[in-house]
C-alpha cells in the first residue's frame, strides 16, 4: 500500500497509537474471558477502563480532528487514502458525540458486568445480574442520545455495528424471510426422519479430548495458522483480534452432544482465517481488521453451515468421527450420520440452534433488545419476556434464564445492536457460495474434503481487502450484485428438499 | 494505612498510574510465556516497548522529580510514607540515570529476545541465540555505565536486585559457605544409600495429570488461592503478579520424575503466597509488592526445600503421591520414598538440583553473569566456559546446550546480577525456619501435614509487610538479629547428618 497524501499520512500516525492500545487491551479482554480469576475482576476492570481512556484520548485529540477536517477537503485520493478516511470519520463518530466520562463509564460497566453475568448464567440467577442489565441499557439509552437518531434510540445503535442499518429497516427484511422460512420448517419437520437415533446417542459421553481432537482436523482442513493464533476454553465462544499473527478463539465442549462443539470450532475459525488473512500492509491502519460484525457472520456461519454441515463434507468427515467416537457411532450408516446435523427443531439455545431455526432466535433477540432499549420492555421483566416469546416462535418455554435470557454474552458486553448481523451474515454467505458455485465446483472439493479452494477463494476475494470496502461495495465487488435475500432462502429450500425427498 | 503529608500523597496519585502500567504489562508478559503464537512476536514486543515508554516517561516526569525532592525534605514522615518515599527513590535511580531511549531499547530486546531463547533452547542450538545475548550484554553494559559504579560494572546490576550489594561482597560470602557445602556433599555422598531404585523409578512415565494432582494438593494446604489465582505451563516455572488478587505461576512437567513438578509447584506458590498476603491497604502504592528478590526466593526455597522436602512432611505426602502413581512406587517403604528427596548429586539442571549442590550452581552462573558483563568472559565463549566451569565444579559435561548455558530464561530477560538473590534466599529462610522453631513445635505440624501455622507465621511475620522494610530490617524485625549465614549450614548439616546416620 502506498500512501503519498501527507495529511492521510499524519492520520495514519496518529492512529497507529489507537491501533497498538486497542491491541493491548485486546489481549486483557481475551485474558479475562479466558484466564481471570474471580477476585481480580475489579482490577481488570480499573485497566481496561484506563486503556479505554487513553484510547478516547486519542480519538477526541483536537490536533488529530483539525487534521481529519483537512483530510476530507483533499482531492485525488487514491481508494485505499479515500477508505482510511472514511473508517476514521465512522470511528470518530462515536467519540465526537457521546462524552468521554460516558464512554469511560460504559466501558468500566461492561468489564464489571461480565464476572456478573458468568457467575448468574452459572447459578441460574437472573436478579443478580439484572441491576448490571438496568446500568448497560441506561448507559446505552444515553449514549444513543448523544449519537442521534430520529424515531429509535436503537437504530444509533444499530448503525454502530452495521453502518446506516434502521430498527425499521432490519424488521422489514425479517418480515421478507419470516414467512417463508416459518413455512420450510414446518415442511422439513413432516418430512424428517425420526429422531430416536440421536436421542440415545445423546445419552451418551463424547470426551472433550476426542472432540477437541476432531475440532482440530476440521479447522487444519480450514487451514487455520496455529503459529498465528491459539484456540482456548471459554463459557461462550468468541473470536479476539490480539493483531493479525495472533488470532485467538475459543470454543465450548457439551460432554453429550460432540456436533456442538465441532460447529463452533468451524465457526469461530471461520472469523478467524478472515483476520489471519488480511493483507499485512494494512497493519497498524484503520483498514486492518474485518469490515463489518456483517461479513464476519458471514464468513463464520458460511464455514460453520454451508461448509461443515454439507453432506459431502459430512460423508468425508465421518470416519474421523468414529475413529474419535468409536463405541458411540460406528453403528451409524452414512444417511443416518448425516441426519445428525439436519435435525431441525426449535430448541433454547441459539449458538445449539439449526441453521433454519437460527434467524427465529435473531429475530427474537432483535425485538427483546430494541424493546430494551427504546423503553417498551422493562429489564425487570426481561426473563418473563424472552419466555413469553420463546413460547410464541418455538413453542416451548425455557425451564432456566440459563437457557433463556442469560444465554448470550452480548448485552454484558454491552452490545446492544449487535444481534441482527448474525442474521445478515447468513444472507451474504449464501450470496458469496453462490458465486463460488459458479467459479468451480465446490461439491467435488467438499467430497474430497479439500477446503483450501474454497479458502483461497475467500481469501482473495473477501479477506485479503481487510475493511478497504464497505461491506455492500464487497458484496457487489464478490458477486457482482447487491445484497439479495432470495439466495439464503433458495440455499435452505434446495438443501433440506434435497436432503428428505 | 494513614497517609496525611501532602507531598507523599502527590506521589502516590502520580505512582498509581505507573502501578497500573506495571499490571497491564505484567498481563502482557505473562501472556508472552504462556500463550503467544510464534508469529506474534514482533508485534508484542511493540506492545511492551510501548508500555514500557509510558511508564518511563511517568519515572521521569519533571514535576514528579521536583516533589520528589520537595519530599525528601519533609520531617515527621510517618513509618510508611518514609518508605513510599525510600521505594520511589530506588524506583527512580534507574530511569533518572539511564536515557529513556536506552530503557526502550532494552524493552525491546528483552521481548524479541524470549522468543529467540525458548527456540534456541528447543532446538539445543546456541549460535541463534548468541547474537541475542551480545545485544543484551551489551545494552546492559551500557546501562552500568549510566547507573555508575567502582570498580566493577557488574556492581551496578546487583545493586537493582538486591540493594547496596557488590560482586566483591557476593564474592566473600560464598567464599565462606564454599568450603562447608563442599565438605557436607562429600560425606553425604559417603554414606548415602544406593541409588538403583530411583534410577529405576526414573525409567517409569509419571502422567502430567496425576503429577497436576498432587501438585494441587500441596499448594493447597499450603493454602494458595485460587480465586486469587492460578497455575499454568510454561517451559521455566515462574510467578508473575498481575495484581493482589491475581497472582500466575507457572510449572513444568517431566514425565519421567514426578518429583521435580512437586517441588516447582512449592517453590512458585511460596513466591505467590508472598504475594496473595500483602496488606490490602498497599495496593497500587510502593509498598505493594515483595520487598526483594532475595526475600522472595527465601519464601520460595523455605516451602520447596525446608517444607516440601521435610522428612516429617514427606512422610505425610506418601500416601497421596501413592495414590496417584500406584504402579510406579507402591512398592516404597518410608525411608526409601524419604529418601527419593535427598539424594545429593551433582547435575546440570538448577531447577532439579538437590539443596545442598544448588549454591555451586548459583556460584557458576555468578561467575559466568560477572565475566560476561565485566568483560573477562567474551559472549561467544558462553557455551564453552560454562562446561569448563561445569565440569571444574561439578565434574560433569551436559551434552547439550539445552542443559547447559541456554538452561535459565534470567538471560534472555536481560536480568543480569538476579542469580545471587538465589544463595541470599537459602541463608534468610534458614534462619527464618529457626526463629519459627523458637515459637511452635513445626515438626509436629508438619507430621500432622498441616501447613496453616506456618503459612500465618510468614503472612503475619513477612508477607503483610510486603515492601515496608529492608530486607535487612526485615530479617532483623522476624528474628532478632542480622543475616547469619550459619544458620543455613546448621540446617544443612543437621537435616542431612540425621537422614544418613
Amino acid at each position: 500500500m502506498k500512501i503519498t497524501n501527507s495529511t492521510i499520512k499524519k492520520l495514519l500516525d496518529h492512529y497507529k497509537e489507537i491501533s497498538l492500545l486497542y491491541k493491548i487491551k485486546a489481549t486483557l479482554d481475551w485474558d479475562m474471558n479466558v484466564n481471570l480469576p474471580s477476585k481480580a475482576a475489579t482490577e481488570r476492570a480499573k485497566q481496561t477502563e484506563y486503556l479505554a481512556q487513553k484510547i478516547t484520548d486519542l480519538w477526541i485529540d483536537n490536533e488529530f480532528k483539525q487534521t481529519l477536517e483537512k483530510a476530507q477537503k483533499e482531492k485525488n485520493l487514491t481508494l485505499e487514502e479515500q477508505a482510511i478516511l472514511r473508517n476514521l470519520i465512522q470511528g470518530t463518530k462515536y467519540y465526537f458525540r457521546v462524552p468521554p466520562e460516558i464512554i469511560a463509564e460504559k466501558e468500566k460497566l461492561t468489564s464489571e458486568a461480565f464476572m456478573i453475568w458468568k457467575e448468574a448464567k452459572e447459578k441460574n440467577d437472573f436478579k443478580s445480574f439484572l441491576p448490571s442489565l438496568k446500568e448497560l441499557i441506561r448507559i446505552d439509552q444515553i449514549i444513543a442520545k448523544h449519537i442521534g437518531y430520529k424515531d429509535n434510540p436503537y437504530d444509533a445503535l444499530l448503525d454502530q455495528y452495521e453502518p446506516g442499518l434502521t430498527a425499521d429497516h432490519v424488521q422489514k427484511l425479517f418480515d421478507k424471510i419470516k414467512p417463508q422460512l416459518v413455512a420450510l420448517v414446518q415442511r422439513i419437520q413432516k418430512k424428517q426422519p425420526s429422531q430416536e437415533i440421536i436421542q440415545e446417542l445423546l445419552q451418551q459421553i463424547y470426551p472433550i479430548q476426542q472432540q477437541k481432537k476432531i475440532g482440530e482436523i476440521a479447522i487444519k482442513k480450514m487451514g487455520f495458522d496455529f503459529e498465528a493464533g491459539r484456540v482456548d476454553v471459554s463459557p461462550h465462544p468468541f473470536t479476539t483480534e490480539l493483531n493479525r499473527n495472533d488470532i485467538r478463539f475459543t470454543t465450548a465442549f457439551i460432554e453429550k452432544d460432540f456436533r456442538s462443539s465441532y460447529t463452533a470450532y468451524m465457526h469461530e475459525a471461520g472469523h478467524a482465517l478472515y483476520e489471519q488473512g488480511i493483507n499485512p500492509e494494512y497493519d497498524g491502519t484503520p483498514l486492518e481488521g474485518g469490515v463489518s460484525l456483517g461479513i464476519h457472520e458471514a464468513l463464520s456461519r458460511f464455514w460453520e453451515n454451508m461448509i461443515g454441515k454439507n453432506p459431502n463434507f459430512l460423508k468425508h468427515m465421518k470416519p474421523f468421527f468414529q475413529e474419535n467416537y468409536l463405541q458411540q457411532i460406528q453403528a451409524l450408516n452414512e444417511d443416518e450420520f448425516i441426519n445428525l446435523f439436519y435435525v431441525v427443531k426449535p430448541s433454547f439455545i441459539r449458538i445449539e440452534s439449526d441453521e433454519v431455526t437460527y434467524t427465529l432466535h435473531i429475530i427474537l433477540r432483535f425485538e427483546m433488545e430494541n424493546g430494551l432499549i427504546n423503553g417498551t420492555i422493562k429489564p425487570e421483566d426481561a426473563a418473563t419476556v424472552w419466555k413469553e416469546k420463546s413460547k410464541e416462535y418455538f413453542g416451548i418455554v425455557p425451564p432456566t434464564d440459563t437457557q433463556g435470557v442469560l444465554q448470550d454474552v452480548h448485552w454484558a458486553y454491552g452490545s446492544f445492536g449487535y444481534f441482527p448481523s448474525y442474521a445478515l451474515g447468513n444472507l451474504y454467505g449464501a450470496q458469496f457460495l453462490a458465486t463460488m458455485k459458479k467459479e468451480f465446483d465446490v461439491e467435488k472439493e467438499l467430497t474430497e474434503g479439500s477446503l483450501a479452494k474454497i479458502h483461497a477463494f475467500l481469501k482473495d476475494e473477501i479477506h485479503e481487502y481487510g475493511s478497504l470496502y464497505l461491506p455492500a461495495e464487497l458484496i457487489k465487488k464478490v458477486t457482482g450484485e447487491p445484497l439479495n435475500p432470495h439466495y439464503f432462502l433458495d440455499y435452505l429450500t434446495e438443501k433440506y428438499t434435497k436432503l428428505y425427498s
